[in-house]
Formats: structure tokens, sequence, C-alpha cells
């Protein structure tokens, strides 16, 4: 986005601006795309089926989350949500749902509606940049091309590594795995234990939730290794 | 709860078990109370209108979460539910609606339902505690009667401490006061930051809700003082 820079607005857009909200030519608002921080824009033109909006100032810059990656199994819808509303506010970089073992739900799973969400979460937020939520994909084939110089924290109830642990190997790019609500399979879980650059995290005496675990595990690394210091 | 005790059930509790879940007389199932662990226990009379349930033995001891109490103020609600079946996973001993200047939905709440929801998140996550949800209290007054052995974190946008902070006072019982979506007012935010218990403490760079809040906070607290450790 620059300054003067025309943004013509999509059907769905201009229904939710000019017939739901009832703005009109001339309404200022606010506009991010993830990429160019947020704008104030004005309404140049408005129809029932599109219009265009000009870029006036930037009133914010991109702010960059760090470079952490949440990887999760697919749950119960409403769920599934949650989790990447809350990843969007905590500052995740990257969402990734993955199909273990005994992910139950992956066939159910709606990219574009979890793509819509990572979106509201931020306009919620009042962040700038929008996490990508990427297509569902096995585990052992991300796993396959990884990248091992990006550490995983690996988060599983029957896992014992403190999460301080962490601040002993810090730098670098991270990615956070939780497991899915039936566990790892024991095959998946020897896999995992394995890898070099894998870090097993404890999240307490008590069982949690996938997307209790998500939440807090962002948590954690924000605060060991991320921007919340 | 003690061997060969009978326990009677409610109309409702009949209701699901013999009719929704179809169990008979001779099930075995876990029963808890919030105080006494969990226990088998042996259906020996049932009806539409009620029963009888005997037990047999303790199958896990009562498991006592930290001493910190989890105060916020409600939401929507859907999100008050949220957080509620959250600081129950995450090991509240007390969860504490309270209202503040800018809370919104204080006469909307239903604290029978919240209760519900404690439960239902404990048999969820094979727990055997169940926090005690008080009544909706004014924020002022609950201050008022305050026992100043109980520190308090307290989360708030406008707030710089970091968590580690907490680490240089960790005995003791404490209390979190997560902030409500329209934050803290000028006098609340005085108030707090001026009582000698209290320990402002950051959430990260970026505006979380509520919900997220709760869960960032209490896996912090648990992280840093709790049993996570």
């Amino acid at each position: 986005m620059g300054v003067g820079q025309s943004v013509p607005l999509t059907r769905e857009q201009a229904h939710y601006l000019f017939g739901v909200m009832r703005m009109g030519e001339g309404t200022v608002l606010s506009l991010i795309n993830g990429r160019d921080g947020e704008w104030d824009a004005t309404v140049a033109q408005s129809s029932k089926k599109g219009g265009i909006l000009v870029c006036a100032a930037q009133t914010k810059p991109l702010q960059m989350p760090p470079d952490v990656w949440l990887m999760f199994a697919p749950i119960r819808k409403e769920r599934t949500a949650f989790i990447v509303e809350k990843a969007t506010e905590l500052g995740a970089a990257r969402i990734m749902p993955v199909q273990t073992a005994y992910t139950n739900n992956a066939d159910r799973i709606r990219v574009d509606k979890l793509r819509a969400h990572a979106l509201e979460a931020t306009e919620q937020c009042g962040g700038t940049y929008v996490p990508e939520v990427t297509d569902l994909a096995k585990l052992a084939k991300v796993l396959d091309g990884w990248d091992t110089s990006r550490k995983l924290m690996f988060c599983d109830e029957a896992m014992v590594g403190a999460a301080s642990a962490l601040l002993s190997d810090k730098g670098g790019p991270w990615a956070i795995l939780i497991g899915p609500e039936g566990g790892f399979s024991d095959k998946e879980r020897e896999q995992l234990r394995a890898l070099p650059y894998a870090h097993p995290v404890s999240l307490g005496p008590r069982i949690l939730r996938a997307d209790t675990a998500a939440v807090a595990a962002l948590t954690l690394w924000q605060q060991a290794i991320g921007d919340w210091a």
C-alpha cells in the first residue's frame, strides 16, 4: 500500500461496509493487508457490487511476530477455530494444521474458514500481521521436509521436559507442535523424541485439552524466547 | 466418600446416566465430588426419577491445585464459559467473576451455569478438584476485604512488569486479576498500582482478548510459581 493507492473491494467487502455497516463515500476506515502495516483509507466509490478505497496515510508500521510456527492436529470445529484465533493473538508467524495418527477430524477441516478467523483475530486485536494458515498436511511429511535449523518445541502429556530447558538453546527459528486429543501414537512419539532439533516440554501435571495446550505453549515460548521477555 | 457408601442421584443425573448413556444396575463408573478424589462406584438402583450409586474403591486421591485464584470481569457468555473451563484445566483453586467500572455484561452472568462448566471441565480432563466459582462481586468490595498476605498478579495492557518479577516474591497464596475488555478505569488502575501486595505483569506487546489473557496469565503463574516448574 502507498499514499493515494486505490484498493478495489470485493462484492462481499462492499456488502459488509455499505450494506451492514452503512458506510458511504468519504468515510475513513483502517485498512490492513498483513504486509504493509495499518493505513487510513477513504471510501472513494461505493456500490452494492463493489467499491474503491484510497489509502491516505500509514497509521502503524507492520509489526512482525517472532519466527515461531504453531502446528496442531485439528479437533472439533469450534475448538480448531479457537486455536487459530488464539495463535494469531499470541503472535504465531504461521499456523499449520497437521494430521497425526490419531487425528479424527482432518477431513472436515476448512482452511478457508481458518484463514478468515486469522484475519478477523488480527483486526479484532488491532494487529497488522496476519499469520499464514497452511493446508492440512501429514505430520510425517512435514517432518520429512524439515529445515533442521528450525527447532521444535513438542508438547505432549507424556512429556517431562521443563519449559526452562528451552532457554539453553533459544536462538533461531522455532515451531511448536501440540499433540492431538488422543495423544501421539507410540511410533510418532519415538520419532519425535529422536529428532535432534526437538525439545519435549511439559505443560504441567493436569491433562489439558488441545486448545488449552496451544495457548499455554505459545505463552511459555513467547515468555522464554519470544518478544514477551 | 468411603467404601460401601451410598450416593443418591438427582433426577437430572439419573436421566443422563440411565436415559442418555443407557447405563443400568451393575455398571461401574468414575465418581468425583471435588473433595475426596476419584472413586469407582457401582449403580445399585436405577429409575427414571433417581438412583443409587455405591462407592467401591478410590482410584485417585484428591489432587489439589496450588493456592491461586482467578479474578476476571465477565465478558460475552461463551467467552466467560471458556474462561471458567480453561481456569479449571490450568489449576485455579477458585474462580471469581468481578465487576469493574467497564464491565458490561455483569447482569447477565449465570453463576450456576459457570459452576456446571467447572465441574464438566474437571470431568473432561480426569481431574479430582472442582474450583469454587463465587458469586459476582464488585472489584472494589473484593479488594476492601482483601487478606493482604495473598499476593495479586494484575494483568492489564497498560502494564509493563515482566513475569519474571513474580519470582522475587513467590511464597504464599496468590490471585490473578484480568482486566475487562475495555481496560481498567484510570481510578482502578491507580488503586491497583498502590496496593502493596499487587504485582503488575505484562502479557506481551500484542493486545489480547480477556479470555486469552486469562489462559496466558495462569500459564505464566503456574510456570513461575505454581506446580509446573
